[in-house]
């Protein structure tokens, strides 16, 4: 930990953002299939080298004629002409139309020599030359020598031709540099014969992780070495794709200097910017650091915007011309943050692709938020729907919508390493130094972590509890926090989320309306057989068995302290007295199968949990009773779709208890 | 043409959505490598497979310790720790902390057996055993044996420690089915080591266009033969991608039975939908009309909304389950119409898609529309934003905002065969049949032919001039219809374009702000050399040459009416009689090299254009004099950044005018 740089001078973010731009991104051109340029922008004007159509072309089925020969005629006295031939779409006339003649012709086909007009063939009947004309309408095949075509419509020169070039002229200007490609544009390139066209480059962007203790996904993990699986490599790598970059994905660099020396340089020579992101450890940092000083420019270190004090600026030597150097934080939701702030928009640029329209949300604050720091910050938060309204989708305020949008806007902190916060999420508001809070009902402008980022259909927050997590799965895009029912009853009295999930009989504070529920058993799971023979909580307290409970915010817990007043009275004892007696009853973990799974795995005698994951996971079950779950929506959200969805999964619950031992109708 | 069926029973639009949504097309699971999972949608839920992080974590650089050893230190009586090694990320504990001793520990690292507790380094000092302590802050490199820990603050077990499962908890619900994958949840998965996902397969889609005549882009084209390049294989395929299919492109099939039979049922034994698209031919639509009902089930045909009375709805059989079939019209901006609204959202249903938020845009009618007709329509719509507002985005209507948002739109018609209007027209409005009006000002819903798709910045209608094209490339996505300065008036004077450019002296009834302007040199353009000796209009009379005019909205087509009716003054003769001598003054062509293009393919001995064509493309040039030409802005718009860029780029037009010849500033 020697030479640790301190960045006490962090500098402005508006210095972060020249920094960047001052870095060449790429820029250049290349050129690629049609078939392959959904997406990208033109980076040369097209021009027209040719006329659309390339011919004077029949624009409906029917008659090539000259309109002169048309002159006068009518539904009562048809003009009679010579039929001469035929002309085919796709083929060459072999017919000329001369006064008094006509061809067929189909739609798209070359007008042939002599002909001005078409007449559609609505408008004609055929009939055998000198016989008496047929009914209107009546279908005749073939085109016989002998045949007479009666035009009852007068023609002016150019009916239903389309001349050549009159769709697009060659030398006209098609399309401009800077066009985005979409689905018309390459219609109108396939037009003018196009297959192939030059557009702006995207960026190479090089990733390289850091930290000796990170692993990438899918490899194998050694948790007691303190491996981790690396997160930020994959999740900027597509955020870089999502901004219109080309990701490169460099092995993962350790904290020795010959080692990132390597990596940055090999990538620097391949890419026109690379991010380092991985490591939260110091010493990683520190040696990034030096290499860019030493290979390359620092330009900055350190940006005063909360998460950004980590941020490093600078350029990298290698290949023909240096490359743009960003160090991104460890944490994976600063590194995201950072990310998106930064260095998306410089992607975009270089790209020559505009910020999506979807890249921000407008909404109000749910809630109050006070800043005790006078530090910029750049705040995670989440969305919510305020009701019915927000079913138009982000942003759409329209005609009696709410001043500042529909959607509400709430801070998620969960610390800042936390994976979790990742979903929890939905983008970040941008707070300046000088706020002291933001008010509830206050107007903020979220930058939406991706454009592809919707809010959620339901907002709920409550006990974690397998029979709701089934429901979850049949609900359009819901969010869930399973934070406990103490935790979800807590944020409904806030009036953020749109229902708590609520285990055992605690005390509802908030205003709701109960949508229904249903009954699961809950005890001690203990390895399989009960090898120790576990009887109740009597003895936990007599034995020397190790416990793992659950956190005091899980509506389970409720199950074991009841156990332990039963058993103070029963024994005419302190509580305190049992509860001290259980080792590992301060021992709390985070889900409903956490305590399961370490007495699978031999690091606890008992568990509080359920029978359904005593089943689930092969364990012994001692039961210690039923307890109700409920699901309470927000009185204010229940013309929400979301919440009526919910309310209809709940009503149909029954589907999902039948395959969840322990679990029946309330 | 025989055998040709009659559409004249139309279904009515909701049948065409019904008889698709009861088409199977897809919806199974494949495996993806998470990173290339960006924009799929998860087709099962993902529980945590172990807990997140995988061991207690250190969460600070700094020392691990016993908590209960730091009770009561602060910073003048700091607790002292004996140094008993040190713990680094990504590496197995080799020490234990036992009471008075603490380890040296990196964030990141596994907690060593013994220590509860991280104390930051910021609040500690080391000194030498027994030494006396050195100055708070001063780094001290090494874990040399003889060290001591000040550790100067008390410590609660858990301090600075993230228990395992803290994060995530095995077991735990991480994200649901149905979940779009965006970097964010692509970090959530690689934090527990998934390395491919189940995702929701795309539906493959089976793409034939039909018609001899077609060429697909990139191959020689024989327009003799009345060839065209194929425009909505590519158009189809690239917005079937964007619905998150998989386009498959087949061989082009022409009216031949066994060969479209062939490829039909070759496209439907490997994909889940076909579409047919591309020949506007009748025949080509009997033939597939046929193979359906030969080869699988019509289930409908012709859909009473224009433009959708050719499309087809069947089953192909084919393979292990037949394949849905869908036949688009022919015309490039009605097949697009007809699939972005029937066929788009299967696809995105199939894939598990979402409306994309940007799917509509909502606006106010610029102008009246009536409806003689009593058919519902799909009307082909341009956007233009109404002024400073505009620049929030599309539908971002806010506090202050018009009602009905700031977003005009107007009908683009330009006969429906125009691939031009693809790029002309930025979406459709469904009409209803008994819509007899749209108001000026009244509401409606575009559907945007691409979520990509944007309100130009800038919308601009006139003359079509090669300097104002170079001005256009400088500008950020401007729409520019180069019909005509006659036609650019008129749309200026109904208010719906941004700016206008007019050639020439027109009368100019519309309210303008003239934003400045150039002149340039028209004449006759004459093949190199100028071969006939022609030396004016005079020649076009008196000699038997062949002329090439522009069309009457063309501020250049004034050149020749002012040289003609100078001739007529000076030879004392009707004008008319001077007009109806030159072969070709009825003869026009679109564009502003048109005639120098046809000069110059020996199709005409003169035409009408301008010295800086003539020199572009190596012909001569019979000088006929000067004319302004003038950018005029919509008085309404002149706040608008599209028009403020306009404005910056006519006042810079030097740069431009200096590489055209025969051209100068006004």
């Amino acid at each position: 930990m020697s030479d640790r740089k301190e960045f006490r001078d962090l500098a402005p973010p508006e210095d972060a953002h020249d920094a960047i731009a001052s870095l060449e991104l790429g820029g250049g051109t290349e050129t690629v299939p049609l078939r392959e340029a959904r997406g990208r922008v033109l980076a040369e004007r097209i021009d027209a080298t040719l006329d659309v159509p390339g011919f004077d072309r029949a624009s409906m089925d029917g008659y090539a004629v000259r309109a002169r020969d048309t002159f006068g005629a009518d539904e009562a006295d048809p003009a009679r002409l010579e039929l001469v031939g035929e002309v085919h779409a796709g083929a060459e006339p072999d017919v000329t139309v001369t006064e008094g003649t006509a061809a067929e012709i189909s739609t798209g086909a070359v007008m042939p020599p002599g002909a001005d007009s078409v007449v559609m063939v609505e408008k004609t009947d055929r009939v055998e030359r000198n016989s008496t004309e047929r009914a209107n309408g009546e279908a005749v095949s073939g085109a016989d020598d002998g045949e007479t075509v009666l035009v009852r419509t007068s023609l002016a020169p150019g009916d239903s031709v389309m001349l050549a070039g009159a769709d697009v002229a060659a030398g006209e200007r098609t399309l401009g540099p800077g066009t985005e490609l979409t689905p018309r544009e390459i219609g109108l390139l396939s037009a003018l014969g196009v297959d192939e066209v030059p557009v702006r480059a995207k960026p190479r962007v090089g990733i390289i992780s850091t930290g000796d203790e990170l692993v990438r996904p899918g490899a194998d993990l050694n948790s007691d070495a303190g491996q981790i699986y690396d997160v930020n490599s994959y999740t900027t790598a597509t955020a870089v794709e999502e901004a219109g970059g080309e990701a490169v994905l460099y092995p993962h660099a350790g904290d020795d200097y010959e080692e990132m020396e390597d990596i940055l340089t090999e990538a620097a020579s391949e890419c026109d910017l690379v991010l380092s992101s991985g490591s939260t450890s110091a010493s990683a940092v520190d040696v990034i650091y030096r290499v860019i000083e030493e290979r390359g420019e620092l330009l900055l270190h350190g940006v005063a915007v909360k998460p950004g004090k980590p941020m490093l600026i600078g350029r990298l030597d290698g290949g023909d011309s240096p490359s743009a150097y960003v160090g991104l934080p460890g944490y994976p939701v600063s590194a995201l943050t950072i990310f998106r702030t930064f260095v998306a928009p410089a992607i975009r640029e270089a790209a020559g692709l505009p910020e999506p329209r979807t890249a921000t949300v407008d909404g109000a604050m749910a809630v109050e938020e006070r800043y005790a720091e006078g530090r910029r910050r750049l705040m995670p938060v989440g969305l919510v729907s305020a009701g019915p309204k927000g079913q138009r989708g982000g942003g759409g305020a329209t005609a009696g919508g709410d001043e500042h949008g529909d959607t509400l806007v709430y801070p998620v902190d969960k610390g800042s390493g936390a994976t979790t916060s990742l979903v929890e999420a939905d983008g970040i508001v941008e707070v300046p130094a000088e706020t002291e809070y933001l008010a509830a009902g206050e107007a903020v402008t979220v930058q939406s972590f991706s454009p592809d980022v919707r809010t959620p259909s339901l907002y709920a927050v409550g006990e974690d509890d397998p029979a709701f997590s089934r429901l979850l799965d049949g609900l359009d895009r819901p969010r869930y926090l399973s934070l406990g029912t103490r935790e979800g009853l807590r944020r409904l009295r806030n009036g953020v989320p749109d229902a708590a999930v609520a285990a055992g009989d605690p005390e509802v504070a908030a205003d709701h309306e109960d949508l229904g529920g249903w009954t699961r058993e809950r005890g001690l799971l203990v390895p399989e057989g009960n090898p120790d023979d576990v009887g109740g909580v009597g003895d936990l307290v007599d034995e020397d068995l190790r416990l793992i409970n659950r956190g005091t915010n899980s509506g389970l817990r409720t199950a074991l302290d009841d156990a332990v007043a039963a058993l103070a009275e029963d024994r005419d004892a302190a509580r305190r007295e049992l509860i001290d007696a259980i080792d590992g009853y301060e021992l709390t973990v985070k889900a409903h199968e956490s305590p399961a799974r370490k007495v699978l795995a031999g690091d606890a005698d008992a568990g509080l949990g359920l029978r359904a994951t005593a089943e689930k996971l092969g364990l012994g079950f001692v039961p210690l009773g039923e307890q109700d779950v409920r699901v309470l929506a927000n009185p204010d959200r229940t013309g929400k779709a979301g919440v009526q969805a919910l309310r209809t999964a709940v009503e149909n619950v029954d589907e999902v208890l039948a395959d969840l031992p322990g679990y029946r109708s309330a």
